[in-house]
Protein backbone atom coordinates (compact mmCIF):
# COMPACT_ATOMS: atom_id res chain seq x y z
CA UNK A 1 0.00 0.00 0.00
CA UNK A 2 1.34 3.51 -1.06
CA UNK A 3 0.98 6.98 0.43
CA UNK A 4 0.21 8.36 -2.94
CA UNK A 5 -3.12 10.74 -3.78
CA UNK A 6 -5.48 8.21 -5.61
CA UNK A 7 -5.27 9.10 -9.30
CA UNK A 8 -8.76 8.15 -11.09
CA UNK A 9 -9.07 7.99 -14.83
CA UNK A 10 -12.44 8.44 -15.92
CA UNK A 11 -13.26 7.57 -19.76
CA UNK A 12 -16.56 8.15 -21.29
CA UNK A 13 -16.35 5.59 -24.61
CA UNK A 14 -18.66 7.21 -26.70
CA UNK A 15 -19.17 7.91 -30.79
CA UNK A 16 -21.77 11.14 -30.11
CA UNK A 17 -20.04 12.26 -27.13
CA UNK A 18 -16.22 12.52 -28.75
CA UNK A 19 -17.77 14.15 -31.46
CA UNK A 20 -19.97 16.48 -29.86
CA UNK A 21 -23.24 15.29 -30.90
CA UNK A 22 -24.27 15.99 -27.82
CA UNK A 23 -23.27 16.67 -24.43
CA UNK A 24 -21.02 13.70 -21.95
CA UNK A 25 -23.21 13.44 -18.98
CA UNK A 26 -21.40 9.91 -17.98
CA UNK A 27 -18.07 11.14 -17.59
CA UNK A 28 -19.53 13.87 -15.02
CA UNK A 29 -21.76 11.44 -13.24
CA UNK A 30 -18.72 8.95 -12.51
CA UNK A 31 -17.04 12.52 -11.25
CA UNK A 32 -19.70 13.30 -8.89
CA UNK A 33 -20.13 9.85 -7.04
CA UNK A 34 -16.85 10.04 -6.48
CA UNK A 35 -16.72 13.47 -4.91
CA UNK A 36 -19.38 12.20 -3.18
CA UNK A 37 -17.99 9.06 -1.86
CA UNK A 38 -14.41 9.61 -1.29
CA UNK A 39 -13.09 11.68 1.84
CA UNK A 40 -9.66 10.62 1.34
CA UNK A 41 -7.50 12.98 -1.18
CA UNK A 42 -8.07 11.89 -5.05
CA UNK A 43 -7.41 13.28 -8.63
CA UNK A 44 -8.70 12.71 -11.87
CA UNK A 45 -8.11 12.51 -15.50
CA UNK A 46 -10.51 12.62 -17.54
CA UNK A 47 -10.94 11.36 -21.68
CA UNK A 48 -13.85 11.51 -24.14
CA UNK A 49 -13.12 9.11 -26.93
CA UNK A 50 -15.00 7.78 -29.75
CA UNK A 51 -15.92 3.71 -29.67
CA UNK A 52 -12.72 2.56 -31.65
CA UNK A 53 -11.15 -0.01 -30.21
CA UNK A 54 -7.35 0.95 -30.99
CA UNK A 55 -7.93 4.49 -29.19
CA UNK A 56 -9.65 2.59 -26.39
CA UNK A 57 -6.81 0.82 -25.29
CA UNK A 58 -4.26 3.29 -26.36
CA UNK A 59 -5.71 5.99 -23.48
CA UNK A 60 -6.02 3.00 -21.07
CA UNK A 61 -2.37 1.97 -21.85
CA UNK A 62 -1.87 5.88 -21.25
CA UNK A 63 -3.67 6.42 -18.43
CA UNK A 64 -1.96 3.28 -16.21
CA UNK A 65 1.58 3.62 -17.73
CA UNK A 66 2.26 7.14 -17.80
CA UNK A 67 -0.04 8.79 -15.36
CA UNK A 68 -0.04 5.86 -12.80
CA UNK A 69 -3.37 5.94 -12.17
CA UNK A 70 -4.49 3.57 -9.67
CA UNK A 71 -8.33 3.26 -10.61
CA UNK A 72 -9.63 3.98 -14.23
CA UNK A 73 -13.32 3.53 -14.59
CA UNK A 74 -14.90 3.68 -18.05
CA UNK A 75 -18.82 4.42 -18.87
CA UNK A 76 -20.25 3.14 -22.49
CA UNK A 77 -19.45 0.77 -24.82
CA UNK A 78 -20.11 -2.61 -23.11
CA UNK A 79 -23.48 -3.40 -25.03
CA UNK A 80 -24.00 -6.14 -27.72
CA UNK A 81 -23.87 -3.81 -30.50
CA UNK A 82 -21.64 -3.94 -33.14
CA UNK A 83 -20.00 -0.32 -32.12
CA UNK A 84 -19.95 -1.56 -28.29
CA UNK A 85 -16.16 -2.19 -28.20
CA UNK A 86 -15.13 -1.34 -24.76
CA UNK A 87 -14.81 -4.68 -23.19
CA UNK A 88 -12.64 -6.07 -26.52
CA UNK A 89 -10.44 -2.91 -25.61
CA UNK A 90 -10.13 -3.39 -21.82
CA UNK A 91 -9.45 -7.14 -22.30
CA UNK A 92 -6.91 -6.86 -24.80
CA UNK A 93 -4.68 -4.67 -22.23
CA UNK A 94 -5.44 -6.42 -19.08
CA UNK A 95 -2.87 -8.48 -16.93
CA UNK A 96 -5.57 -10.35 -15.46
CA UNK A 97 -9.37 -10.40 -15.41
CA UNK A 98 -11.33 -10.20 -11.78
CA UNK A 99 -14.69 -12.14 -13.20
CA UNK A 100 -16.35 -11.03 -9.93
CA UNK A 101 -16.74 -7.41 -11.14
CA UNK A 102 -18.43 -8.40 -14.43
CA UNK A 103 -21.02 -10.66 -12.30
CA UNK A 104 -21.68 -7.94 -9.68
CA UNK A 105 -22.42 -4.93 -11.89
CA UNK A 106 -24.80 -7.78 -13.94
CA UNK A 107 -26.02 -8.96 -10.86
CA UNK A 108 -26.77 -5.09 -8.66
CA UNK A 109 -28.41 -4.21 -12.31
CA UNK A 110 -30.34 -6.88 -12.85
CA UNK A 111 -32.56 -5.59 -9.78
CA UNK A 112 -33.16 -2.65 -11.77
CA UNK A 113 -33.68 -3.99 -15.54
CA UNK A 114 -33.65 -7.56 -16.91
CA UNK A 115 -31.21 -6.56 -19.85
CA UNK A 116 -28.68 -5.96 -16.94
CA UNK A 117 -27.46 -9.39 -19.17
CA UNK A 118 -26.53 -7.93 -21.81
CA UNK A 119 -23.83 -5.71 -20.55
CA UNK A 120 -20.46 -7.32 -21.19
CA UNK A 121 -18.59 -4.97 -18.69
CA UNK A 122 -15.27 -6.76 -17.26
CA UNK A 123 -13.28 -5.41 -14.45
CA UNK A 124 -9.34 -6.11 -14.73
CA UNK A 125 -5.99 -5.47 -13.76
CA UNK A 126 -3.19 -3.88 -15.41
CA UNK A 127 0.24 -3.62 -13.42
CA UNK A 128 -1.08 -1.71 -10.19
CA UNK A 129 -4.42 -0.45 -11.33
CA UNK A 130 -7.66 -1.50 -11.64
CA UNK A 131 -10.24 -0.82 -14.67
CA UNK A 132 -13.56 -1.01 -14.37
CA UNK A 133 -16.05 -0.72 -16.98
CA UNK A 134 -19.70 0.79 -16.16
CA UNK A 135 -22.60 1.35 -17.65
CA UNK A 136 -23.08 4.17 -19.77
CA UNK A 137 -26.23 5.71 -18.32
CA UNK A 138 -25.83 8.46 -14.99
CA UNK A 139 -28.74 6.67 -13.29
CA UNK A 140 -26.77 3.48 -13.78
CA UNK A 141 -23.53 4.25 -12.61
CA UNK A 142 -24.76 5.42 -9.39
CA UNK A 143 -26.76 2.38 -8.75
CA UNK A 144 -23.49 0.51 -9.42
CA UNK A 145 -20.87 1.96 -7.74
CA UNK A 146 -23.38 2.66 -4.95
CA UNK A 147 -22.49 -1.44 -3.78
CA UNK A 148 -19.86 -1.78 -6.25
CA UNK A 149 -17.39 0.41 -4.61
CA UNK A 150 -17.54 -1.42 -1.00
CA UNK A 151 -15.42 -3.98 -2.63
CA UNK A 152 -13.18 -1.29 -4.23
CA UNK A 153 -10.70 0.06 -1.44
CA UNK A 154 -9.41 -3.19 -0.64
CA UNK A 155 -8.94 -4.12 -4.03
CA UNK A 156 -6.53 -1.36 -4.40
CA UNK A 157 -5.00 -1.86 -1.46
CA UNK A 158 -3.99 -5.22 -2.56
CA UNK A 159 -2.27 -4.14 -5.73
CA UNK A 160 -0.19 -1.92 -4.10
CA UNK A 161 -2.38 1.41 -4.10
CA UNK A 162 -3.07 4.22 -1.55
CA UNK A 163 -5.66 3.86 1.41
CA UNK A 164 -8.81 5.14 0.23
CA UNK A 165 -11.38 6.11 2.87
CA UNK A 166 -14.99 7.01 1.85
CA UNK A 167 -18.08 9.04 3.80
CA UNK A 168 -20.11 6.06 5.04
CA UNK A 169 -23.61 7.93 4.59
CA UNK A 170 -22.56 7.53 0.59
CA UNK A 171 -20.99 3.78 0.57
CA UNK A 172 -18.95 2.03 3.27
CA UNK A 173 -15.43 0.57 2.50
CA UNK A 174 -15.29 -2.84 3.80
CA UNK A 175 -11.79 -4.50 4.47
CA UNK A 176 -10.80 -6.92 6.78
CA UNK A 177 -9.87 -6.12 10.68
CA UNK A 178 -6.16 -7.01 9.57
CA UNK A 179 -6.40 -4.27 6.83
CA UNK A 180 -7.70 -1.76 9.11
CA UNK A 181 -5.56 1.65 9.27
CA UNK A 182 -6.26 3.93 12.66
CA UNK B 1 -33.69 -3.07 -36.45
CA UNK B 2 -35.05 -5.23 -39.25
CA UNK B 3 -38.44 -5.43 -40.32
CA UNK B 4 -38.34 -8.97 -41.38
CA UNK B 5 -39.79 -11.94 -39.87
CA UNK B 6 -37.92 -13.60 -36.51
CA UNK B 7 -36.48 -16.39 -37.95
CA UNK B 8 -35.34 -18.78 -34.88
CA UNK B 9 -32.99 -22.05 -35.07
CA UNK B 10 -33.97 -24.73 -32.66
CA UNK B 11 -31.00 -27.04 -32.60
CA UNK B 12 -31.45 -30.18 -30.42
CA UNK B 13 -28.28 -31.91 -29.48
CA UNK B 14 -28.32 -35.75 -27.91
CA UNK B 15 -26.64 -38.44 -29.38
CA UNK B 16 -29.87 -40.85 -28.25
CA UNK B 17 -32.30 -38.92 -29.57
CA UNK B 18 -30.47 -37.87 -33.55
CA UNK B 19 -30.25 -41.70 -33.61
CA UNK B 20 -33.96 -42.28 -32.84
CA UNK B 21 -33.11 -43.96 -29.59
CA UNK B 22 -35.56 -42.14 -28.07
CA UNK B 23 -37.95 -39.05 -29.25
CA UNK B 24 -36.72 -35.66 -28.83
CA UNK B 25 -38.76 -33.87 -26.49
CA UNK B 26 -35.97 -30.89 -26.30
CA UNK B 27 -36.61 -29.16 -29.17
CA UNK B 28 -40.66 -29.43 -29.45
CA UNK B 29 -40.81 -27.92 -26.08
CA UNK B 30 -38.64 -24.97 -27.26
CA UNK B 31 -40.65 -24.61 -30.13
CA UNK B 32 -43.93 -25.06 -27.94
CA UNK B 33 -42.49 -22.20 -25.60
CA UNK B 34 -42.03 -20.03 -28.45
CA UNK B 35 -45.32 -20.80 -30.26
CA UNK B 36 -46.98 -19.71 -26.39
CA UNK B 37 -45.32 -16.23 -25.97
CA UNK B 38 -44.30 -14.34 -29.21
CA UNK B 39 -46.97 -12.54 -30.59
CA UNK B 40 -45.05 -11.41 -33.65
CA UNK B 41 -44.16 -13.38 -36.86
CA UNK B 42 -42.06 -15.95 -36.30
CA UNK B 43 -40.57 -19.35 -38.09
CA UNK B 44 -38.26 -21.76 -37.24
CA UNK B 45 -35.69 -24.31 -38.63
CA UNK B 46 -35.53 -27.08 -36.61
CA UNK B 47 -32.41 -29.79 -36.20
CA UNK B 48 -31.26 -33.19 -34.16
CA UNK B 49 -27.74 -33.72 -34.08
CA UNK B 50 -25.57 -35.98 -32.12
CA UNK B 51 -22.86 -34.56 -29.08
CA UNK B 52 -20.10 -33.98 -31.83
CA UNK B 53 -18.02 -30.81 -32.20
CA UNK B 54 -17.89 -30.19 -35.38
CA UNK B 55 -21.30 -31.21 -36.55
CA UNK B 56 -22.92 -28.72 -34.25
CA UNK B 57 -20.46 -26.41 -34.70
CA UNK B 58 -21.51 -26.82 -38.99
CA UNK B 59 -25.31 -26.22 -37.84
CA UNK B 60 -25.18 -23.36 -36.17
CA UNK B 61 -22.49 -21.63 -39.29
CA UNK B 62 -25.26 -22.91 -41.21
CA UNK B 63 -28.29 -21.65 -39.76
CA UNK B 64 -26.93 -18.38 -38.78
CA UNK B 65 -24.32 -17.59 -42.45
CA UNK B 66 -27.19 -19.53 -44.89
CA UNK B 67 -30.27 -19.51 -42.98
CA UNK B 68 -29.53 -16.22 -41.91
CA UNK B 69 -31.22 -17.19 -38.08
CA UNK B 70 -32.24 -14.12 -36.01
CA UNK B 71 -31.61 -16.58 -33.25
CA UNK B 72 -30.64 -20.33 -32.39
CA UNK B 73 -31.46 -22.11 -29.07
CA UNK B 74 -29.76 -25.43 -28.70
CA UNK B 75 -30.67 -27.74 -26.08
CA UNK B 76 -28.69 -30.50 -24.48
CA UNK B 77 -24.84 -31.32 -24.31
CA UNK B 78 -23.77 -28.70 -21.73
CA UNK B 79 -22.87 -30.75 -18.64
CA UNK B 80 -19.34 -32.13 -17.61
CA UNK B 81 -19.57 -35.20 -19.12
CA UNK B 82 -16.67 -36.03 -21.85
CA UNK B 83 -19.73 -36.43 -24.53
CA UNK B 84 -20.86 -32.64 -23.51
CA UNK B 85 -19.74 -30.12 -25.98
CA UNK B 86 -22.29 -28.12 -27.00
CA UNK B 87 -20.58 -24.85 -25.05
CA UNK B 88 -17.17 -25.67 -26.99
CA UNK B 89 -18.88 -26.13 -30.35
CA UNK B 90 -20.83 -22.90 -29.63
CA UNK B 91 -17.54 -20.59 -28.75
CA UNK B 92 -15.35 -21.90 -31.50
CA UNK B 93 -18.00 -20.28 -33.97
CA UNK B 94 -18.62 -17.01 -31.86
CA UNK B 95 -17.87 -13.51 -32.71
CA UNK B 96 -18.76 -12.51 -29.25
CA UNK B 97 -19.66 -14.20 -25.75
CA UNK B 98 -22.14 -12.51 -24.03
CA UNK B 99 -21.05 -13.67 -20.35
CA UNK B 100 -24.46 -12.45 -18.81
CA UNK B 101 -26.51 -15.10 -20.45
CA UNK B 102 -24.50 -18.04 -18.76
CA UNK B 103 -24.52 -16.40 -15.15
CA UNK B 104 -28.30 -15.67 -15.84
CA UNK B 105 -29.41 -19.10 -16.55
CA UNK B 106 -27.48 -20.93 -14.25
CA UNK B 107 -28.61 -18.49 -11.66
CA UNK B 108 -32.34 -18.88 -13.00
CA UNK B 109 -31.58 -22.89 -12.43
CA UNK B 110 -30.17 -22.93 -9.23
CA UNK B 111 -33.42 -21.66 -7.85
CA UNK B 112 -34.93 -25.30 -8.82
CA UNK B 113 -31.49 -27.70 -8.41
CA UNK B 114 -28.43 -26.87 -6.72
CA UNK B 115 -26.47 -28.86 -9.72
CA UNK B 116 -27.30 -25.97 -11.83
CA UNK B 117 -23.81 -24.66 -11.40
CA UNK B 118 -22.60 -28.31 -13.58
CA UNK B 119 -23.89 -26.62 -16.65
CA UNK B 120 -21.47 -24.67 -18.92
CA UNK B 121 -24.35 -22.52 -21.14
CA UNK B 122 -23.48 -20.11 -23.22
CA UNK B 123 -24.34 -17.61 -24.90
CA UNK B 124 -23.00 -15.83 -27.90
CA UNK B 125 -23.40 -13.67 -31.00
CA UNK B 126 -22.36 -14.57 -34.48
CA UNK B 127 -22.95 -11.89 -36.66
CA UNK B 128 -26.79 -10.78 -36.69
CA UNK B 129 -27.53 -13.67 -34.91
CA UNK B 130 -27.70 -15.09 -30.65
CA UNK B 131 -27.16 -18.20 -29.92
CA UNK B 132 -28.28 -19.40 -26.55
CA UNK B 133 -27.56 -22.81 -25.20
CA UNK B 134 -30.50 -24.32 -23.60
CA UNK B 135 -30.96 -26.83 -20.97
CA UNK B 136 -31.66 -30.29 -22.06
CA UNK B 137 -35.08 -31.05 -19.60
CA UNK B 138 -38.31 -29.48 -21.02
CA UNK B 139 -38.95 -28.56 -17.63
CA UNK B 140 -36.02 -26.71 -17.47
CA UNK B 141 -36.36 -25.07 -20.82
CA UNK B 142 -39.49 -23.57 -20.02
CA UNK B 143 -38.47 -22.62 -16.46
CA UNK B 144 -35.00 -20.87 -18.28
CA UNK B 145 -37.14 -19.58 -20.80
CA UNK B 146 -40.22 -17.87 -18.66
CA UNK B 147 -37.36 -15.83 -16.91
CA UNK B 148 -34.46 -15.27 -19.93
CA UNK B 149 -36.50 -14.33 -22.81
CA UNK B 150 -37.25 -10.66 -21.06
CA UNK B 151 -33.79 -9.72 -22.37
CA UNK B 152 -34.18 -10.97 -25.87
CA UNK B 153 -36.32 -9.22 -28.12
CA UNK B 154 -33.84 -6.11 -26.83
CA UNK B 155 -30.68 -7.72 -27.63
CA UNK B 156 -31.96 -8.62 -30.96
CA UNK B 157 -33.05 -5.53 -31.98
CA UNK B 158 -29.20 -4.62 -30.57
CA UNK B 159 -27.77 -6.76 -33.54
CA UNK B 160 -29.93 -5.62 -36.16
CA UNK B 161 -32.33 -8.28 -36.15
CA UNK B 162 -36.73 -7.89 -36.11
CA UNK B 163 -38.39 -6.40 -33.64
CA UNK B 164 -40.01 -8.93 -31.21
CA UNK B 165 -43.25 -8.54 -29.79
CA UNK B 166 -44.44 -11.26 -26.91
CA UNK B 167 -47.85 -12.26 -24.91
CA UNK B 168 -47.43 -10.55 -21.74
CA UNK B 169 -49.19 -13.30 -19.94
CA UNK B 170 -46.13 -15.64 -20.96
CA UNK B 171 -43.40 -13.24 -20.69
CA UNK B 172 -42.92 -9.57 -20.77
CA UNK B 173 -40.09 -7.99 -23.08
CA UNK B 174 -38.01 -5.55 -21.68
CA UNK B 175 -37.00 -2.41 -23.83
CA UNK B 176 -35.96 1.41 -22.29
CA UNK B 177 -38.12 3.87 -23.27
CA UNK B 178 -36.72 5.08 -26.02
CA UNK B 179 -36.53 1.47 -28.02
CA UNK B 180 -40.22 1.15 -27.58
CA UNK B 181 -42.33 1.23 -30.92
CA UNK B 182 -45.33 2.11 -30.63
CA UNK C 1 -19.39 -44.05 -11.88
CA UNK C 2 -16.24 -46.04 -10.57
CA UNK C 3 -16.70 -48.71 -7.69
CA UNK C 4 -13.31 -46.89 -6.37
CA UNK C 5 -12.77 -45.16 -3.09
CA UNK C 6 -13.06 -41.22 -3.18
CA UNK C 7 -9.24 -40.07 -3.59
CA UNK C 8 -8.91 -35.97 -2.77
CA UNK C 9 -6.33 -34.26 -3.71
CA UNK C 10 -6.31 -31.53 -0.79
CA UNK C 11 -3.52 -28.34 -1.33
CA UNK C 12 -2.19 -25.35 0.42
CA UNK C 13 -0.78 -22.45 -1.05
CA UNK C 14 0.73 -20.75 0.54
CA UNK C 15 4.12 -18.80 0.99
CA UNK C 16 4.30 -18.57 4.75
CA UNK C 17 2.89 -21.75 5.30
CA UNK C 18 4.87 -23.74 2.82
CA UNK C 19 7.97 -21.78 4.65
CA UNK C 20 7.33 -22.75 7.99
CA UNK C 21 6.68 -19.20 8.58
CA UNK C 22 3.08 -20.11 10.29
CA UNK C 23 1.19 -23.15 10.75
CA UNK C 24 -1.00 -24.28 7.84
CA UNK C 25 -4.60 -24.21 9.02
CA UNK C 26 -6.38 -24.28 5.81
CA UNK C 27 -5.46 -27.32 4.60
CA UNK C 28 -6.99 -29.41 8.06
CA UNK C 29 -9.80 -27.21 7.87
CA UNK C 30 -10.66 -28.66 4.43
CA UNK C 31 -9.73 -32.10 5.65
CA UNK C 32 -12.22 -31.66 8.52
CA UNK C 33 -14.67 -30.63 6.77
CA UNK C 34 -14.72 -33.38 4.54
CA UNK C 35 -14.45 -35.98 7.71
CA UNK C 36 -17.82 -34.52 8.93
CA UNK C 37 -19.59 -34.65 5.93
CA UNK C 38 -18.35 -37.56 3.66
CA UNK C 39 -20.17 -41.16 4.87
CA UNK C 40 -18.80 -43.30 1.81
CA UNK C 41 -15.12 -44.31 1.94
CA UNK C 42 -12.50 -41.65 1.03
CA UNK C 43 -8.38 -40.67 1.74
CA UNK C 44 -6.67 -37.61 1.36
CA UNK C 45 -3.17 -36.22 -0.09
CA UNK C 46 -2.08 -33.13 1.60
CA UNK C 47 0.57 -30.79 -0.11
CA UNK C 48 1.63 -27.52 1.26
CA UNK C 49 3.29 -25.23 -1.71
CA UNK C 50 4.53 -22.08 -2.22
CA UNK C 51 2.49 -19.54 -4.17
CA UNK C 52 4.23 -20.45 -7.73
CA UNK C 53 2.28 -20.91 -10.72
CA UNK C 54 4.97 -23.48 -11.94
CA UNK C 55 4.72 -26.03 -8.66
CA UNK C 56 0.96 -25.47 -8.51
CA UNK C 57 0.74 -26.73 -11.55
CA UNK C 58 3.32 -29.44 -10.91
CA UNK C 59 1.53 -30.21 -8.29
CA UNK C 60 -1.99 -30.34 -9.50
CA UNK C 61 -1.11 -32.49 -12.60
CA UNK C 62 0.69 -35.02 -10.45
CA UNK C 63 -2.62 -35.33 -8.30
CA UNK C 64 -4.67 -35.68 -11.12
CA UNK C 65 -2.38 -38.28 -13.59
CA UNK C 66 0.04 -40.11 -11.26
CA UNK C 67 -1.99 -40.09 -7.68
CA UNK C 68 -5.71 -40.76 -10.01
CA UNK C 69 -7.40 -37.89 -7.44
CA UNK C 70 -11.31 -37.34 -7.98
CA UNK C 71 -11.30 -34.66 -6.49
CA UNK C 72 -8.77 -31.53 -5.56
CA UNK C 73 -9.27 -28.87 -3.37
CA UNK C 74 -6.94 -26.07 -3.23
CA UNK C 75 -6.71 -22.86 -0.46
CA UNK C 76 -5.08 -19.80 -1.02
CA UNK C 77 -3.66 -17.75 -3.90
CA UNK C 78 -7.03 -16.62 -5.50
CA UNK C 79 -6.70 -12.67 -4.85
CA UNK C 80 -5.77 -9.69 -6.88
CA UNK C 81 -2.32 -9.33 -5.42
CA UNK C 82 0.60 -10.22 -7.49
CA UNK C 83 1.62 -13.52 -5.47
CA UNK C 84 -1.65 -14.94 -5.99
CA UNK C 85 -1.63 -17.32 -8.81
CA UNK C 86 -3.43 -19.89 -7.73
CA UNK C 87 -6.44 -19.49 -10.42
CA UNK C 88 -3.61 -19.35 -12.80
CA UNK C 89 -2.09 -22.30 -12.19
CA UNK C 90 -5.44 -23.94 -12.46
CA UNK C 91 -6.50 -22.80 -15.58
CA UNK C 92 -2.85 -24.11 -17.24
CA UNK C 93 -3.56 -27.24 -16.92
CA UNK C 94 -7.68 -27.45 -17.20
CA UNK C 95 -9.40 -29.32 -19.83
CA UNK C 96 -12.32 -27.87 -19.69
CA UNK C 97 -13.80 -24.31 -17.01
CA UNK C 98 -16.73 -24.99 -15.00
CA UNK C 99 -18.01 -21.48 -15.32
CA UNK C 100 -20.84 -21.99 -12.43
CA UNK C 101 -18.02 -23.45 -9.96
CA UNK C 102 -16.26 -19.60 -9.77
CA UNK C 103 -19.82 -17.62 -9.72
CA UNK C 104 -21.51 -20.03 -7.15
CA UNK C 105 -18.60 -19.66 -4.56
CA UNK C 106 -18.16 -15.92 -4.95
CA UNK C 107 -22.12 -15.88 -4.69
CA UNK C 108 -21.88 -17.90 -1.64
CA UNK C 109 -19.00 -15.38 0.12
CA UNK C 110 -21.03 -11.84 -0.85
CA UNK C 111 -23.44 -13.25 1.74
CA UNK C 112 -20.50 -12.80 4.34
CA UNK C 113 -18.31 -10.11 2.74
CA UNK C 114 -17.92 -7.62 -0.43
CA UNK C 115 -14.94 -7.94 -1.47
CA UNK C 116 -15.98 -12.12 -2.17
CA UNK C 117 -15.71 -10.29 -5.67
CA UNK C 118 -12.36 -9.64 -5.16
CA UNK C 119 -11.72 -13.68 -5.22
CA UNK C 120 -10.85 -14.88 -8.92
CA UNK C 121 -11.73 -18.71 -7.89
CA UNK C 122 -11.99 -21.13 -10.64
CA UNK C 123 -13.31 -25.24 -10.79
CA UNK C 124 -11.79 -27.08 -13.48
CA UNK C 125 -12.16 -30.46 -14.74
CA UNK C 126 -8.43 -32.44 -15.99
CA UNK C 127 -9.48 -35.73 -16.95
CA UNK C 128 -11.79 -37.27 -14.33
CA UNK C 129 -11.09 -34.70 -11.73
CA UNK C 130 -13.05 -31.86 -10.63
CA UNK C 131 -10.37 -29.07 -9.18
CA UNK C 132 -11.65 -26.32 -7.25
CA UNK C 133 -9.89 -23.02 -5.80
CA UNK C 134 -11.52 -22.84 -2.49
CA UNK C 135 -10.59 -19.19 -0.17
CA UNK C 136 -7.93 -19.50 1.88
CA UNK C 137 -9.58 -18.58 5.44
CA UNK C 138 -10.91 -21.53 7.36
CA UNK C 139 -13.74 -20.01 8.16
CA UNK C 140 -15.00 -19.30 4.60
CA UNK C 141 -13.63 -22.82 3.69
CA UNK C 142 -16.51 -23.83 5.49
CA UNK C 143 -19.00 -21.44 4.04
CA UNK C 144 -18.38 -22.44 0.73
CA UNK C 145 -18.34 -26.25 1.53
CA UNK C 146 -21.37 -26.19 3.69
CA UNK C 147 -23.27 -24.88 -0.34
CA UNK C 148 -21.14 -25.81 -2.68
CA UNK C 149 -20.60 -29.63 -2.22
CA UNK C 150 -24.51 -30.11 -2.83
CA UNK C 151 -23.43 -29.90 -6.66
CA UNK C 152 -19.76 -32.03 -5.51
CA UNK C 153 -21.19 -35.69 -5.89
CA UNK C 154 -23.10 -35.81 -8.85
CA UNK C 155 -20.81 -33.85 -11.03
CA UNK C 156 -17.78 -36.46 -10.14
CA UNK C 157 -20.72 -39.25 -11.08
CA UNK C 158 -20.90 -37.45 -14.61
CA UNK C 159 -16.88 -37.50 -14.81
CA UNK C 160 -17.42 -40.87 -13.92
CA UNK C 161 -15.42 -41.04 -10.29
CA UNK C 162 -16.85 -42.77 -7.22
CA UNK C 163 -20.57 -42.48 -5.85
CA UNK C 164 -20.15 -39.96 -2.91
CA UNK C 165 -22.64 -40.17 0.60
CA UNK C 166 -22.82 -37.21 2.73
CA UNK C 167 -24.23 -37.44 6.39
CA UNK C 168 -27.31 -35.07 5.21
CA UNK C 169 -26.82 -32.86 8.28
CA UNK C 170 -23.92 -31.13 7.05
CA UNK C 171 -24.91 -30.96 3.46
CA UNK C 172 -27.08 -32.78 1.26
CA UNK C 173 -25.91 -34.56 -1.84
CA UNK C 174 -28.29 -33.50 -5.09
CA UNK C 175 -28.48 -35.66 -7.77
CA UNK C 176 -31.59 -36.47 -10.25
CA UNK C 177 -33.59 -38.77 -8.71
CA UNK C 178 -32.76 -41.36 -12.07
CA UNK C 179 -29.17 -41.06 -10.48
CA UNK C 180 -29.80 -41.61 -7.18
CA UNK C 181 -28.43 -45.39 -6.11
CA UNK C 182 -30.88 -47.19 -3.51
Amino acid sequence: MSDDKLKVGVVTISDRASSGEYEDKSGPAVSEWLGQALVSEWGTIRKVIPDEQNQIEEVLIYLVDIEKCHLVLTTGGTGPAKRDVTPEATLAIADRVMDGFGERMRSISLKYVPTAILSRQVGVIRKGCLIINLPGQPKAIKETMDELFEAIPYCIDLIGGPYIETDESVVKAFRPKSAIRK
